[in-house]
């Protein structure tokens, strides 16, 4: 077996360059230019790591990464535990079900607790907005938000710019459709902060019912999601035209029972990203999607598998810039 | 603490004999008597490795195998998370509920994910028979059939098999009872593939009811089950006669009220193992059940904890036999 | 990263001292004082262990745990897992939803498996109390209790008194409270165990209907709580009085529901651990928790994160203890 190499290789070789200071990980909104290079110079670091015939490295070997589920996910949190593992670090896993978290402990018990028990690191999905920032407040633990209701996804964005770049270089002036569920979508709004600061064209798609309210044709100028370099177009075809990435989000069908939407068939046929409408890009657009997919709904089959689509590529990414995060905070730590 | 001796030991020094090609082990159907052979072999050495001090190798280093498992499980999915851990691999554990496959994620995207985030070995159990089957078409990573639906359980049917060959050597022209409920058993279907193929003679002992159609007393010459080498019998008194194995299944309780017997009390006094029936086998013959075990419905309790009996030496057997099969999978693919 | 240190470093030096025959941790009943310091100057070098900079040494390397809950749990799951990790060993976890345990596998049937599996220690939680005893005459793998019904918790009893003696050195006539829910309390047994042998004076406090029968003040002379040094009061003001310790239990609040308890704010009034009454007790008396509280109904707020309180501490005590348990069962077996 092959002997895996020190980390004095290519990932501490950053140690040099990178002025990392931030404790956690909450959201894009107020990370810095130069955070996100930094990320997505050790991300780069981490993916020459995945590629090695032992892809480990004992960097965060003795650390302690917990992953609290509040909702159920398998990519993010299996993304999340390998992304540790690859690191050395130990990681547990709870899930809100199977947990005292039954018995109505409080988040705040809950967190202290695992800190109390000697964790350094919290990965932590939950259904309400907020809840990592709550978290964040009342541990000396570094938090990750693994996807915070509407609110936030960071690591998501993390990744999405890390896959953009990787087939496009620099972002500046590219033209990014979202197109889908805006208005409930965590990993929208994550994407727009994390984009729109390194100097991309954000076009936000979305029948009406689906955009947030400030962002709603007749609506009012809005906040926090009318930014400068965000236009919103509620026409798919208008939309995608000479887009460099269009990113389909995943349409959760519970919208339908709400009454925001006609039809599963009626948007299909609004909404979709098929390949009549992909014509209307840039030639060679990126095709991205978050996640579960409903192939046939927001994405047609053919898009989803065509040579395009970054979809499996994001998620192989995923590891990388989590492996990163983790670094980046477990070293700011020290 | 004692050192770990390296692989270049005894697992190491199968490499130069072995010609293992296959890339997933789906069932037993298709193996041929060399690959059996080559398990066999390397669950020697692996079962010489759990007799060390310290029972692991490095064998599997830096390689990820998912478990992701459908229905519930505790000593198949315990089994192979130790079998990789032995052989140094990082396990994830996914089980159906508490993962995102709640909500509706399609199983093709669900296995695509977790080859994505860089697992490189799904061992998967699925209600439907077939799954495993759909899943190895479209992926890179090794699949190990953990179990779907009526079909098929080749790791069980291997670690039977390797169970018998410990105390009986070659089986060829041995008597291997198998009784119980044969029509929903993939327990029985993978060992009657794998024991016919090492030449023993199979008699399959159920209730009319509980034999798969084509094997039905009133039925047709049957497929895939009317193998050279088995014969059906529904007297157990009279399948038992001169036995060197007999291997008793789990009863499903659900059976009865699906009106496939006519009662529990009834089944036993037909079909259950017990010390009277048993004395119409060789002397010695073994006793065996995959579990977990309906005491005193399909097996006799004095007969279960019988010297006779090698319930818990399967178990154990299980743990070498899946790593054999995992360090196999990983060499054919390097 | 820094290298770890051999376990020849503390931990090992114990190896000289102890004389650790026991098997099984079930209770602390049956504890010797001797046995109770064992795991306290263990836990002390384990405590020096987590302080490192890698918080791991390979004491139980190749060893495989099992935690078995069939409760759902947090702070006592990750503790031992965590504890375990940190000393090397591989934990496999199995929680009864999710497991085969549904289909009616009995709880024989299961652990005989896990040991079969290659098991060699076993962590149980289970809702009967007894059900780890019966466990234990039948395996061979150290059994821990993890928290039978209402009957013990002993690892939170050696926790509990290691913090204790942390702060307070020998516990020989200090006075320690326990308020609440005595009767259903397997926390409070073990602790009542523990610290009466090690010469502390120990008063439960509850209303009469939370008392076990034979504590009540109309009640009968008890066995097995009326030991020589415990004393009975439901007046928390007068238990309070010159206490060294005030421990107080979480209420289960089904026992409103049961009709034991007219009322969590008369629960509150009367036998809430608030400021007030903690001026009774000895100017820096410890206030202790075993978690998850209900803040605002047995413990204050205030109270529960003044300085006083060691409610973390002991969460974190927690590993160190377990570490230690694991540690010389571990070493009694070789």
């Amino acid at each position: 077996m092959s002997e895996e190499r020190s980390p004095a290789g290519a990932v501490a070789s950053l140690e040099v360059k990178s002025t990392w200071t931030r404790r956690h990980v909450l959201d894009l909104d107020d990370f810095s230019r130069a955070e996100i290079e930094a990320v997505m110079e050790t991300a780069g670091a981490m993916t020459e790591v995945l590629g090695r015939e032992v892809p480990r490295v004992p960097a965060l070997r003795g650390r302690t990464i917990v992953t609290l589920f509040y909702e159920a996910s398998t990519r993010t949190r299996a993304s999340f535990e390998l992304a540790a593992k690859a690191l050395g670090a130990d990681v547990i896993n709870i899930a809100a079900s199977g947990s005292s978290v039954q018995k109505g402990e409080s988040l705040y018990d809950t967190v202290r607790t695992l800190q109390a028990v000697g964790a350094q690191m919290l990965v932590m999905r939950h259904a309400s907005s907020g809840a990592p920032y709550l978290v964040a407040r009342h541990v000396e633990m570094n938090v990750i938000n693994g996807g915070d209701g509407w609110h936030a996804h960071p690591t998501q964005g993390l990744l999405d710019i890390y896959t953009m770049r990787s087939h496009l270089g620099d972002l500046r002036g590219r033209r990014v459709v979202i197109v889908g569920d805006i208005a409930h979508s965590r990993v929208a709004r994550s994407n727009i902060w994390g984009l729109t600061n390194l100097g991309a064209d954000v076009v936000v798609c979305a029948p009406p019912t689906l955009l947030p309210f400030g962002m709603r044709p007749d609506g009012a100028p809005a906040e926090p999601l009318a930014l400068p370099r965000v236009t919103v177009e509620t026409d798919l075809d208008r939309a995608v035209e000479g887009a460099d990435v269009v990113m389909a989000l995943r349409l959760q069908l519970e919208r339908m029972t709400a009454g925001l939407l006609p039809s599963l068939r009626e948007y299909a046929r609004l909404y979709q990203v098929n390949e009549e409408r992909l014509a209307r890009a840039r030639p060679g657009a990126l095709v991205m999607h978050p996640g579960p997919m409903n192939e046939g709904v927001e994405i047609s089959p053919a898009v989803a598998r065509s040579l395009q689509s970054t979809i499996e590529e994001q998620v192989t990414n995923g590891v990388a810039v989590r492996m990163a995060v983790l670094y980046l905070l477990a070293r700011g730590k020290a």
